[in-house]
């Protein structure tokens, strides 16, 4: 029973996991478009077969040392995106390493990133396969216009070392139209030089429902689908049913009849607000708000009475679940209320 | 040299955290308060035996975990206050191998947390020491009246395998006038009553200069102090050049003349505010914010031209360098420029 386990501690239904892996991935089938699962919401190797026996063709990893400890635990995971810019000898020296084992694929927005894969790529046997990661209203990293993807689409075709594989984004939420857009012309454009564009790829969980929407999309990277989170239900992309992963806390303090103090803080739940109101939502007690943390303290009030006491064990939906995930050395995996085991989480904290 | 540690990474100047311990040690020493660092700042034994060799009288732990994971560490380690209630047949269990080891304490701000500890510290050998959690205004934890806090004393002092210890607060900050007067008030109202008040604790790294105006504070717990922060140097508190720890990072994109992105995001940065507008102040450019962090991105905008370049790095001082801390399996210690030494971090990730 979860009564076993010590508190805090970030528990994983994995019923509710596959449920929702198989919910998006036949969403896909349905509408041609291959899924490309982000590990960085689960971090665990098992996930990723999960993923893959649902009918995923690959995993997607942000930096070097994911897709390290991925490959390493996992035989089965044999095609890895790595969606950055990756700068600098010893990454790169890292990279080579992870190409020679694996289908492997990384991004690039600009000159200087290309022009340091060709000059490392180019000195070892295998080439490395290049996105180019285009900006499509996210404003974080990619190039501004189809026409600057042109150009750094032929640097890369150029480069030795280098193959280019296509295009990459990172959309903004509801961004289907921008995609399609920027995307139609860059391909077009690319095209028209004589250089053939395999794969065009997008993501985003938020938006996923809405994939087939960008139709020149030919693949989705969707992370946080998995377990979902408080902010996801409150965009109406589901219901708390639908929420694999929570937060399992005992109440320590109740000083105040409107107030009371739970175990976890911000080193479990994490200060991601990721546009809500407060640190999470406590199952069943919707009148309950999480609206102050402290790195091991959580403070829960209440208009009325909290109604709680010491001693007592609640569950929360935390905002964003990715992060809480990162922030645990292990996750434990259940079934409804039954204990099933204590899994490590092998890829966390890789920053690098 | 610094140019040699990968990117993103977590910087420790271990002259500016031994100058910042001793320039607190010297006040308290000024002013006769014993001072009990929080190691929840640095999570390492090394840093606590420099504060121990500074003179401070033993740790303060923030949870069980924390204080297993620093007595095995360290042998000089003898003397450690959790300043949690602790609630749990497995955490009790746990507690009581630390009692058998080093001089221990906790705290309690109800009676269903100290008749726990009396359950199972009446079946073993030595007792426990409680002290009494108060609320001197922060709102979090504490019994909300000096009479309260007689009551918590009374049945502490009563409890079989329980010993009473003395009084314990976290402060609200510039709180010393409030701690003064709950704190006189419930001593006098516990000594009536025939019972002793060895020890009364108070702590916060923002109003450490000020402990003083408290002066029947006889334990200051700073955490902070070692390192500093940007919520600190606001504060007024310390200056940039007392910053012990700063983010190393590597800008991988300028996607626009005002904005770059950097390798660095929330799972580096965290997303704690701690009061401040963006998630931390790059060194030397105060003109830079950092506007938005994604789990591995951090975007940096400039009202004039951003001027950074790809490949470049910068140094961040983060809002909080407590959870930074928390976020990395090794900080690099660093004297000046120059690499010292990769150090595990030992207590990260302790949260039961």
């Amino acid at each position: 029973m979860t009564s076993r386990i010590e508190t805090p501690a970030v528990l994983v239904d994995l019923d509710l996991a596959r449920r929702n892996v198989e919910k998006f991935q036949a969403y896909a089938d349905g509408h041609g478009i291959r899924v490309r699962p982000h590990i960085k919401t689960h971090k665990l190797p098992y996930m990723a077969e999960m993923q893959l026996d649902a009918g995923a063709i690959g995993i997607t990893c942000q930096k070097v040392s994911e897709a390290e400890a991925m490959i390493a635990a996992s035989e089965r995971i044999t095609d890895v995106l790595i969606t950055y810019n990756i700068i600098g000898e010893a990454k790169l020296a890292r990279l080579a390493k992870l190409n020679d084992k694996v289908k492997l694929s990384v991004v690039a927005d600009n000159a200087v990133v290309v022009d340091g894969l060709s000059a490392h790529f180019s000195k070892v046997g295998k080439p490395l396969a290049v996105l180019v990661e285009c900006n499509t209203g996210a404003n974080r990293c990619g190039v501004s216009t189809p026409d600057e993807a042109v150009e750094l689409a032929r640097r890369i075709a150029a480069a030795p070392g280098l193959a280019f594989a296509g295009l990459m984004t990172y959309p903004p939420v509801n961004g289907a139209a921008a995609v399609q857009q920027f995307m139609s012309k860059a391909r077009d454009l690319i095209e028209a030089k004589g250089i053939a564009v395999p794969m065009i790829t997008s993501g985003g969980t938020p938006s996923m429902m809405d994939a087939a929407e960008a139709p020149i999309v030919t693949e989705y990277r969707p992370g946080t689908y998995i377990y979902n989170d408080r902010s996801l239900v409150a965009r109406g992309a589901c219901g708390w049913e639908d929420c694999a992963l929570t937060v399992l806390a005992t109440v320590v303090s109740v000083p105040a009849p409107n107030r009371a103090i739970i175990d976890a803080g911000s080193k479990t739940l994490t200060s991601d607000l990721f546009g809500q109101t407060g640190y999470g939502h406590v199952l069943g007690r919707p009148d309950i708000s999480i609206d102050q943390l402290s790195e091991e303290h959580g403070r829960l009030v209440s208009q009325g009475e909290i109604g709680l006491t010491v001693g007592q064990r609640i569950r929360i939906v935390p905002n964003h679940a990715c992060v809480v995930v990162n922030m645990v050395d292990e996750v434990q995996i259940v079934h409804g209320e039954e204990f099933v085991a204590a899994w490590p989480v092998v890829a966390r904290g890789r920053i690098t």
